[in-house]
């Protein structure tokens, strides 16, 4: 049997990368990770051989990995894009933006994380999908609560997916709430507690509004699936929502779903539904209607 | 000559109604308002004959109007669209949103709206925008300060139109902030002050962004056209934004400025931009570079 080799994690915010570097050590592969400076907590990671680097040290980041044996890369966690101008590029750094050129900078964020795994991939590393360590965290299309939409809520779903999608395609947001078929909140780049926590305010009267959390359409699966989780479920809740739909694994992408027992657990604790849906076919179902 | 007839008012929230009041009232014409409960502000109005009217009760607003011989009604101001469980709708309003329909209630702000306003009209009224009342608020395409957008300004611009359209052909909001490229926020039902006032939190160092508010693609221009004012600007300098774009005059349509003077100077004053694009030409503009 071939050993496995030394797997680097280049680790944003968040609880995703952390689960990927006890996901590999779990399964005794050994991980060093490079943590993004003011997105990785250190402390998260102190049992790992780890180093902080500034998200401009591209030439760093990579050094380390190479230094360190690892030739595959797992990019994982949230990187808010930071200005241009409070990158600090190392001389790799600059080389490689110069290379990604003004159209993927300026293209949206999907363009540049694109182009940045093709250049880290052109450098000689292999880039493979936190989803791959961790195994599988998506889910088939159904309702995984004991509660399940109702025909209004199947219509909120129905009008969120639109939405979403005219917000994947122009490489704005992925997710979107929506009540009584009216658009409370529509994602940029706050995360989804935030967009949860305004809708608290936003909300109206009646029945609940509905969290619709899909994939973009030009997202790269190697980073950057959308998540969910108990804390988005307690978002949920405080929100005054009814259920939370996602998008069911569609070949190698999907919404990811960690935790699962106790994501669904809170949400049958506190009445909504969660369930995952194939965007496409849920809208031919409810537009047939 | 004619004696112009009553102004019928329908009165929603901020200051666009009561423009509405005071400028048919300095041609001489009267005036009757109807206060939408909960949204239009009657110490507003007190030198107006008005009545206050919940949201549902159609029926008494168009008796109302009747009575007081108005034919030609203007609805103004913000009406966040509520619960509809929380209308509470007279006979005649039952009977109007009976004839609505499913289809136009969930279907979006824009069907909503047009159906009622040609609901409106089946009853006999001819219902006027509050432009033609107010006088003409829209700009022709330029800059109006002395600061103009550069080059990364007007690439945030171009962005910004593109996802303002997206957002508008879903239906869901005008507006939207760019950052270096990046959409810093998007707009569903929450007002540009709101919008304005999350982005002070999530922008990125360096130069500021652009709000940019466009005519959405399906608005009904009776009602509902985007407005910027004073306020309008000052929430755009508190959240560090280096400029405004809105829609320049197309045909009948475009982005309204009110206190067009004062609007200039406070941008001028903060050294900020503000300008009028037609957003098809600027983008064919930009993208030509």
């Amino acid at each position: 049997m071939t050993q496995p080799g030394m797997l680097g994690l280049i680790a944003g915010g968040g609880m995703m990368p952390v689960r990927v570097a006890d996901a590999a050590a779990k399964t005794g592969r050994p991980v060093f990770c490079v943590l993004i400076q003011g997105f990785a907590m250190p402390a998260d990671f102190e049992r790992f051989p780890h180093e902080v680097v500034p998200l401009g040290q591209i030439g760093r980041m990579l050094g380390l990995m190479r230094g360190h044996g690892a030739e595959e890369l797992v990019l994982a966690g949230r990187v808010a894009r930071p200005s241009l101008l409070s990158f600090r590029f190392d001389t790799e750094g600059l080389r490689l933006v110069g290379k990604l050129g003004k159209r993927a900078i300026f293209g949206g964020d999907d363009g540049l994380l694109s182009a940045v795994l093709r250049l880290i991939e052109e450098e000689g590393f292999q880039v493979r999908g936190a989803q791959e360590v961790l195994g599988d965290l998506m889910v088939e299309a159904g309702v995984l609560t004991a509660q399940a939409p109702d025909a209004l809520q199947r219509a909120d779903i129905a009008r969120g997916i639109a939405v979403a999608h005219a917000l994947g395609v122009a490489d704005v947001g992925q997710c979107c709430v929506v009540q009584q078929g009216l658009v409370i909140a529509s994602s940029a780049i706050e995360g989804t507690d935030a967009l949860l926590a305004r809708c608290a305010e936003l909300r109206r009267e009646g029945p609940g509004g509905v969290l619709v959390k899909l994939v973009k359409p030009r997202q790269d699966i190697r980073a950057d699936l959308p998540v969910i989780g108990p804390e988005t479920v307690r978002g949920a809740v405080a929100a005054g929502l009814a259920g939370i739909a996602i998008e069911a694994r569609s070949g190698v992408a999907g919404t990811l779903v960690v935790d699962r027992e106790e994501t669904v657990a809170a949400a049958d604790a506190a009445g909504i539904f969660l369930c995952a849906v194939q965007p496409h076919q849920f809208l031919a179902e409810e537009n047939a209607k």
